[in-house]
């Protein structure tokens, strides 16, 4: 990461970062559309934010944008990758090669943000040594060599909730860094990153906002 | 819901309905082992969380439990669910049948927790009136019919971006009152709850935090 992106020491919000990938989705939009400079009003709007937060936000790693002339488009989005450190070709493993499993390892997306989806792992012999589109599933018991020889940064999990934890400190313990955990479990490891996708949490959360909506 | 759960009028900040879930699925494994009493101290441990916080959040919603006595785990977790509005049978249709909205067709966890998944709609005609397990997939034509003829509440929708906001419009015109979005895009929709699955923007933060980590 470049000097003047640096955060000199300060922890960054959590929230701050998660919107972050909004701003990263809009300018490349943007840019699509040949669009070459945005204030932070125009991208406000476009996000239903206020002007003022993304300002914010952005100066909480230096600041970017000249006052009134807003802020430069592929610049920012470049800026933006390169504080996400995407574009870095992490290297990802998914375990489980049941329906969450498979449809992760078809998403060209994750491709495209410098995600490189190595291979399936499952533990059901049937689907070993198959392959499902140019992604080939090797039997799980493989998971902790072929993560140390890839020197794989990251696991998804995509199995059941009892083996979930399990195989996060295996991964771990094989030199992984980074936990992507589907299973509806919270994953407890010291010292490496976990991210969740609760998928029964979030509808749960939808739930209580209907509920409220039609009382 | 029930009177000694009004909110009384106050918002409950969106950071500790999320919590709920997490509490909720604690509270379910707790009971799978007999434990018929919990401390918020005890609670908290498990979940990695003050014992303050989880007192806190209950409190949102009135409190419960008695001081020096921890909370009743089967009343509790009864209480959360319908705080979340769980167990109200809402009514699900999934848009897009593709690796996303199949795994979410599959995803049993649903259904026990109260969300009735109807049917997929496509609009590959060479998916149409095929099943995927136990569901039926319709042409995407027939949507704004089937959310009027059936009475739904949720529509998922696992479709590329440039189709997503004219979908849930669709969608909502036709009556139901949740878009639930795994399309990498932000759906904008005045008096409806919109939930988002972003698996881009998830995976974004977690190769911050590891950019961090390893720097």
């Amino acid at each position: 990461m470049k000097d003047y992106l640096c955060d000199k020491g300060k922890k960054v919000a959590d929230a701050v970062i998660r919107r972050l990938p909004r701003y990263y989705r809009q300018l490349c939009y943007l840019e699509s559309q040949n669009i070459s400079r945005i204030s932070s009003n125009a991208l406000g709007e476009s996000l239903d934010l206020k002007a003022t937060q993304i300002r914010q936000d952005l100066n909480s790693f230096g600041g970017f944008g000249q006052q009134g002339y807003g802020y430069p488009v592929s610049e920012l989005r470049d800026i933006i990758a390169d504080i996400l450190s995407i574009n870095s070709q992490w290297k990802m493993v998914i375990v489980g090669a049941g329906n969450i499993g498979r449809a992760l390892s078809g998403y060209d997306e994750f491709m495209l943000e410098g995600f490189q989806i190595l291979a399936l792992f499952d533990n059901d012999k049937a689907m070993v040594d198959k392959q499902f589109g140019r992604m080939p599933v090797y039997d799980v018991s493989t998971l902790a060599d072929y993560i140390k020889e890839n020197h794989v940064d990251i696991v998804a999990l995509a199995v059941p909730s009892r083996v979930t934890q399990s195989l996060a400190d295996l991964s771990i313990r094989a030199g992984a860094n980074a936990i992507w955990n589907f299973a509806p479990v919270d994953v407890f490891c010291d010292d490496v990153v976990v991210e969740n996708i609760h998928l029964t949490d979030s509808l749960m959360a939808l739930s209580y906002n209907l509920g409220q909506k039609l009382k």
